[in-house]
């Protein structure tokens, strides 16, 4: 086991032990914002037939050469199609049929003049424009034809492709697997939301901030519950994980005394791949793997991610390195949060030697990002950290960010590009 | 009601009409991406005492004045705080306490002096540094005070808001009801996604992209089915739907003869404010409202949106018009997409009059963004919308945007600004 090595080697560690899950097939509702594992071949063309894309007269040409709004064209209307209903008669060269939005046009209609073009005489209609060939006519197989690959393996399915689907008459579909991850805490100091805490106890909420995290993503959190500071209580806890796709564990895994998580992992057949880290918050960070567990969905073992206890330290642990392996896991490749460049307001120091990653607010001023520190940077305090906009890197090696230096800042706030006007 | 109203016009009108719904108190997790509507104040402090931010050895300082590493100082280990237990006993002078993460100091303690930096003896401990004061003490409350604000209202609950709520042992918040949206299809042409399609039948494909978007937003899809061309049938399917929040129909708001649903709206006593908006795709919008309605949650009576039946004039409408008005319901502020000012790589051209929304795709060159139109701008061609990464604005007088032209583009991909490196 490697310790206190770099956040670049960490991720390489993560992300190599990382494998999109298998696919399953779920009914398209249930596929909203997971991949495809296999491509969608279309079984039909769309549209069916060749249809009319407004409500009004398919027609022939050849009568209305000369036709303008002052010297209109009357055709007799020899039929009506409505929509949904197959268009079997033809049209003669001095006829037209009216005709409405989506339904089939004759075999023999060569274009399709708006009623607003138009006006009815009886059982005729006066024309005054003379349309092009195939004017308002959507032709067969115009937007999908039967073989094409209409979404492609990898796709992440939004309300666009679940009406592509919708409309192929595909009502399931096959994703990747999402994720289940299970969630333990470990601590005598540690309560359940509505637990007594007198005598300095506190609610474990990062069990709380992780499963919603996990939410966010599509994955599925298991909240295993908090292990008390004796390995038994450790043990049994991380037994019952063992099916999931994914461990996250928060506290008990530094180098204390009541911390038993590692000599326990150990046990179970857990290959330790590092301890420590050399970033601030979350050096004690833990992560190893089970080669092969019995039920597994994925033929291996679970992931394992000991995270600090410190509710900062561990969202932003779960931020830099669970997260890339949950979307990886659901088949994702956009892994990264979104980055800015930023100009540092205020002057950062710190010492050589860990990255930090810094709780920053953003602001736009001047025609550039404005980051500006949360203030109080304790590993402690988790409203900074549902304060900021997002993490400044602050690298390893640097040891000051003098104020006007530029950084690189993870933006973490999901609607931080939103805008308040329609931007036009 | 008025016709061929602009786009901004129809903006300030379906916003002007849409109120943020009231506040129902849900459980924690079932908040996770809403909106507070009171705030949330504690009445806990955080931390609830002052507690070790290490594990290692509670101290007074004025023994330590001269520990070094060469010259360490040796501290009777007089007793141990496990985390969750009070600290009742006081440090004498000479003394030290055992202490972990989480756990509470003694009350004379005036630093923790971290377990690497210590070296035990018997029951005594050595200490080879000398301490700041207050160091890896952190103060109660020092995150959180009684009576503080944590939360404020309009707050949108992430996971870090879900961490800050589980501390204080809030299990439960009040936010913004979700908005129920009740959708409906008309035309004798559609059929449900199992439904047979010969003869030129058509799977009613938008009730499914506009479920989907609504579920993407937060919001609650209600499918009420697909209504006949007859008015007997759309009547009973808007009946159905008059307990939502917000109706949207497609199709039938046209101006053809098989288009019942605004006299049938009128006839139920909605309000229309307009009908025909100059923008293509889209321009058969209908918008109106209930004044009153039993029922109804928000005390109103619901927005109705008769949105055009072809899929991508649909999903633009829905896009510009109902996605920000669900968003105000649910007190979001941030209504609208992210805007990028992009470079247009070929030349578009239309007919001044009506304000185009084209389907590009996007992509970053030469340290700018370039868009390029998907293609075919039917708007029968669902997959280009698919394919799309978001909408140029071609502004509602211009006629043409010369390659090279700069425009502005509405980014529809959720994932866009997402990156596939971590960014350093």
């Amino acid at each position: 086991m490697r310790t206190g090595i770099s956040v670049q080697e960490a991720y390489d560690s993560v992300l190599g032990s990382a494998q999109p899950l298998r696919g399953e097939n779920v009914p398209i509702f249930d596929a909203l914002g997971r991949c495809l594992t296999a491509p969608v071949v279309s079984q039909r063309q769309l549209p069916p037939a060749d249809c009319s894309a407004m409500d009004g007269y398919a027609v022939r040409l050849g009568a209305l050469g000369s036709a303008t709004p002052s010297n209109p064209v009357e055709l007799r209307v020899a039929f009506e199609i409505p929509a949904g209903r197959a268009a079997h008669q033809a049209l003669e060269p001095l006829e037209s049929a009216r005709v409405f939005t989506g339904a089939p046009v004759p075999r023999t209609a060569e274009a399709v003049v708006r009623q607003e073009d138009t006006e009815v005489n009886g059982d005729h209609v006066r024309i005054n424009i003379c349309p092009a060939p195939g004017e308002h006519i959507r032709n067969a197989g115009e937007d999908v034809q039967i073989g094409d690959e209409v979404l492609g393996v990898g796709c992440r399915i939004g309300p666009s492709e679940i009406g592509v689907l919708a409309s192929l008459g595909r009502s399931g579909v096959e994703v990747h697997r999402r994720p289940r991850v299970a969630i333990l805490s470990g601590g005598d100091e540690l309560v359940e939301i509505d637990g007594d805490v007198s005598g300095g106890r506190i609610v474990a909420s990062n069990a709380y901030t992780l499963s919603a995290a996990c939410r966010m993503l599509g994955a599925e959190p298991l909240y295993l519950g908090i292990a008390s500071d004796r390995p038994e209580s450790v043990g049994q806890l991380f037994r019952s994980a063992l099916a999931a796709d994914c461990i996250v564990s928060t506290a008990g895994v530094s180098v204390g005394d009541h911390d038993h998580v590692r000599p326990v992992l150990e046990k179970l057949g857990c290959r330790l791949d590092f301890w420590g880290v050399r970033m601030k918050p979350g050096y004690p960070l833990a992560f190893g793997r089970f080669d092969s567990v019995p039920g597994s969905g994925n033929g291996a073992g679970p992931l394992v991610f000991g995270l600090p206890g410190n509710p900062v330290s561990a969202t932003v642990c779960f931020e830099q390195f669970v997260r890339p392996v949950l979307l990886r896991m659901m088949g994702r490749r956009d892994l990264w949060r979104p980055i800015l460049e930023v100009r540092v307001v205020d002057r950062l120091v710190k010492k050589p030697g860990r990255l930090h990653f810094v709780r920053v607010t953003l602001e736009r001023r001047d025609g550039e990002w404005q980051a500006r520190s949360t203030g109080n940077q304790s590993s402690g305090v988790m409203t900074s950290m549902a304060r900021a906009d997002g993490l400044l890197i602050f690298p390893e090696e640097a040891s000051e960010l003098i104020a006007g230096a530029t950084a690189q800042v993870q933006v973490l706030d999901e609607s931080f590009f939103t805008r308040d006007s329609a931007g036009f």
